[in-house]
């Protein structure tokens, strides 16, 4: 087997006996997953996933980042180059290169992750390795092709209750709304992640501003109408279910300038070629209008700041994003977010829920900070934290401080859609792991414990989401 | 009950045989609590303390703040305003507003704190909630009506053998005075805390300075009379048992100017308005001026440094200082503190007791630091660090570089009188556990063990602190 | 006895008996010692140590920063002056002074590698203090003058199956020659290690730089003169064995110059007292002129920054380098090491080490690098780091993120000769002791925790560092 029933529960044996009882009470909880990155086309049209290498070799950055790093091509992986050239078709000889290479996940999640889908949705018992890779692919290709491992049926099979998607305010939510009229059941949202009409540094944000504008009606070229653009297309959102925003910006800058000197910024970033101050400037006092919005019509507010973007200029120019090469910087907390809290930091009916890629600001920044203003949750250990040792040390580093209550349980995160059950069950099983070293050494009651358990895997998400 | 009598201990059962037995040695040791902030008028008065609700909430930014951070108003906790506006009054409802929220200090060391004081004093032994709220209101109002629960027959009661409060040198100590005049047998002891007359950014500086003057007889307009009073006003201070100073500077940067600099920068930061770095100059200058007088007189100099203070405008403004707003920054020791050590830091005759809210600096530059120069000793494990997890990483980050003989054993640092057992117990079992873990993995025979444990509830506060 | 066969394994039965396991595979693997600072003297002419104190105290800054912390002056322990001023000359004074202050080292590493050197190599075992001062003395320097204890022998019996030391460029290899001109087995390799010519602000750069061109017959006073003399060097350092070189800069800055810019900036920085800046952006370039090098001609690059070096100047005045002043800062990599990846991060050919002294780079900054470019490696746990619990911190925070397989199994780092064994033995224990947790926690098998022990105790040193 490759799953041990007591994975990730402490050595113990008192300590693990309270473990499994936590556990057993919370693992077949539904699965709210309030900030993710799957594709709603997926759900919308129920197509068959491709072949085994392109369910989870090619999209998975965790995947051939870590093949990468031991010197293997990313075209012997699939990985479609911008410029056309060629690069590996063979489904078969991606995955027997990647099985061949196993071993480099060692002590990682991945490997739990992948590990859990192996065995829970296609039966596969053996580790894989050269030796089985055959076996894998053939399991799994065969799999693929019954109804039962469409993306609907999946999802249903995974106990989701609810799940959010990401979208450009510049997308049409097509996929959603053929989601809606198909009349199936499951609840798919989406989530307003505006950074392409936020950030001057994105790629075509003058003309993403300006398509903006054309979909909403409102002249974008003015910054009333810009922020009027925002509005109506967050309500637009608001009608697919959205509950929430997302910012992902290189710090957790935030201004409050005066009107004037805002529209004045507006106007600089928008002819194009802003300095770097002014587009760090611009993303910062966007943050406060997002609160000032979120005031006004509820939606959840997110930030998740300090990743150095596309760091490898080579990889960048051959792939594109998102390959692995997204590096956490030190980030700020204290005084970045001063301006955006001195204005609504009080403020009851709004959430802010902050991420962090540098562990050092747990129990220095986020955690006081968490622990104070009510305006202020602390998401979860997140991308290179949402692991087994990286959820336990957020734990250990925040709840002294904060408590769990200003916490907002586990995102996933993902676009890896066979991950899903696999990553909110390891955080279950870690979640539940800490609580019974706490009971264990008579920190917290067992019934106190199971409370928590309960909040950590399930209400807490459901409720500071508003799902 | 409460209190499990193995709580905090590790839960292998070998482990936790050797940690109950270093425990039992030193659980009755007396309490030497050389840095805190209880107030000196409670001892000299011996009046009963009021209800439940001032006695526990109202002065405790630990409980009021994450009550408040959950969105519940300070004006409902009757944390008074300061422009006198209405706040609750019953401390009842106060009580039980606390009471049903007692679910957010899961996992917290104030839940340590306060159940340990609920069953020790009170006897109370079912979990505080709102069913249970009436009940403990009752049974604590009725103790503390009684002489056993008045300041010094609790302070007896802890078995604590030497207390410091803490004074600006502008107080005239008149209630230490009343202390010594009363033949109570008691120690308690006040410690110079001079950030009123030190720090140009704090409240009335100047006016401070000129009542320094008044104080002392010297020209506190002029940089030498400045320094004089402070020589004059800590001789005073050491009539009152004082051995120690205090220093809470936004960081930890020394200077060490010439003299006519040094005085040229004196009147300038008194003229008033002095600019930022002027003021941060002049902070750092007197860290240096102190670290001289203590090599004269003796008195152990202790560095706070890394809080971001009241960094919440609107509570500021309204309920003042010390309302839960502090939040600790990344803080550099190993370039701030050079002027200082390149001055004093070989010097064997002087003590410099550092603290940090930044844990980072713990492996990285204090363990070093303490871990070579004469003059540096490491304070304990501090206010966000003050609690199971922050002691044992405080222990495990600083212990291999710079062993266990370059710290000072706990500090409580706390206004919370009922919670100064509690905190010294939490600290000892703590310390317990840790040394147990070196014991049970070999790296510590047991008989030592012993002996560190006995050092670090009692004997290196005392010699440290020279108590 | 002073040492437990089953030290630094973890206190749960369970976990204890998969870690002997692991370990008793491991134990008697042959040393691979690619990083060290042992004097290749010692091997070259196989005299005999000199007395206990010479031996183990009077050379180990470990030893003697943590004596001088505690206020005993370095000339009491026979640390020499530069101005050669009286220190203590009587071993024995020396010996007993160390042996009364042994409480000190304890829960350090110090105190793990002392035993088991003393119970290993000498047979000792009762604990050293002021009464078995003598003991320990009578028997160590008895033993000293035997043949099995000379260098040679000792290396044999540490089984140490290839060690590299470190040598200037403007070293001539004596020593590395008559060894092997004597026909002894043992392989030692020399590691080259620039600095004094690297860094503009090392003592005596400028004479350096000209010595480098007298030894190569190169114009050095010429960029390209310069470069090449680095070549020829290199050259010749491989014929001693060499695979690596090694830079200890304050900082992990690169540079990418144009070779104009270059070429400009080396005739500043060998004019004298080049500004701070320019000796920074020196050393920056020319870590990855370095890297271009190994490029060529195969020489692993390993970098090490962020040490503030010789940070008390009255020691450095009295004393010299090395006197256990250099303490960690704040250390960089996102953004210092991009100029030299962006050149060289991909190629496959090319091995990087880093080294860390900021524990907060382990999880945030070096293992999502390494866990992306291929020419990245992250060297082990390191110094101040080099512990117990801080192998166990940098397994638990790298792991996740890099795997195993981008790490470079133990450097020792050591000049002090009898701890070498201890220190393997200490990484070895601590690396199954962590593969014992995850093989418990299951989340690794257990053949696949061999496999992996293996690697880590001896296979990764030997293939990254091409031994």
């Amino acid at each position: 087997m490759l799953l041990h029933e007591d994975r990730l529960f402490p050595a113990d044996a008192a300590t693990r006996a309270v473990a499994r009882r936590l556990y057993e009470a919370v693992q077949h909880l539904p699965i709210v997953s309030p900030h993710g990155h799957t594709d709603p086309r997926w759900y919308a049209e129920d197509r068959p996933f491709p072949d085994p290498a392109r369910l989870f070799v090619v999209p998975d950055h965790y995947i051939f980042r870590m093949l990468y790093s031991q010197s293997i091509p990313l075209e012997e992986l699939g990985i479609p180059r911008k410029d056309g050239g060629p690069v590996e078709t063979d489904g078969r000889r991606i995955w027997q290169r990647f099985a061949a290479n196993y071993h480099l996940f060692r002590g990682t999640p991945t490997r739990l992750w992948l590990d859990h889908a192996f065995q829970t949705l296609f039966g596969l018992t053996r580790r894989l390795s050269a030796d089985t890779a055959d076996l894998y692919y053939d399991t799994i290709a065969d799999a693929l092709t019954k109804p039962e491992y469409r993306p609907r049926a999946l999802f249903e099979r995974f106990n989701i209750e609810v799940i959010a998607t990401t979208e450009s305010p510049l997308d049409d939510l097509r996929w959603h709304r053929m989601i809606r009229e198909s009349g199936w059941g499951g609840r798919v949202v989406t989530a307003y992640r505006p950074d392409p009409v936020v950030d001057p540094e994105f790629g075509g944000f003058r003309d993403n501003v300006a398509r903006l504008g054309e979909l909403t009606g409102e002249d974008t070229a003015s910054w009333s109408g810009y922020l009027a653009a925002h509005r109506k297309r967050r309500e637009y959102f608001k009608t697919f279910g959205c509950t929430s925003t997302d910012h992902g910006h290189p710090s957790a800058r935030t201004a409050d300038l005066p009107a004037p000197a805002a529209e004045a910024l507006f106007q600089r970033v928008l002819k194009g070629h802003p300095s770097s101050e002014d587009a760090e400037l611009f993303r910062a006092q966007m943050l406060t209008e997002m609160a000032r919005m979120s005031l006004e019509d509820g939606l959840v507010l997110q930030i998740h700041p300090g990743s150095f973007r596309n760091h490898n200029p080579l990889l960048y120019e051959r792939f594109g994003r998102d390959m692995g090469a997204d590096i956490p910087t030190p980030t700020d907390y204290v005084r970045a977010l001063k301006p955006l809290l001195d204005r609504f930091g009080n403020e009851r009916g709004l959430t802010i829920v902050l991420f962090t890629l540098d562990e050092t600001s747990y129990s220095r920044e986020l955690a006081p900070l968490a622990g104070h203003y009510p305006a202020l949750r602390l998401g979860p250990a997140w991308w290179f934290y949402d692991s087994p040792e990286g959820m336990r040390r957020f734990r250990e580093l925040t709840t002294e401080t904060a408590g769990f209550y200003n916490t907002v349980g586990f995102n996933d995160d993902t676009r890896a859609f066979p991950s899903i059950p696999a990553r909110h069950d390891v955080a279950r099983r870690v979640d539940c792991a800490y609580l019974a070293e706490l009971v264990t050494s008579h920190r917290l009651d067992e019934d106190e414990a199971h409370e928590v358990a309960r909040d950590l895997a399930y209400g807490l998400a459901k409720r500071a989401y508003k799902l």
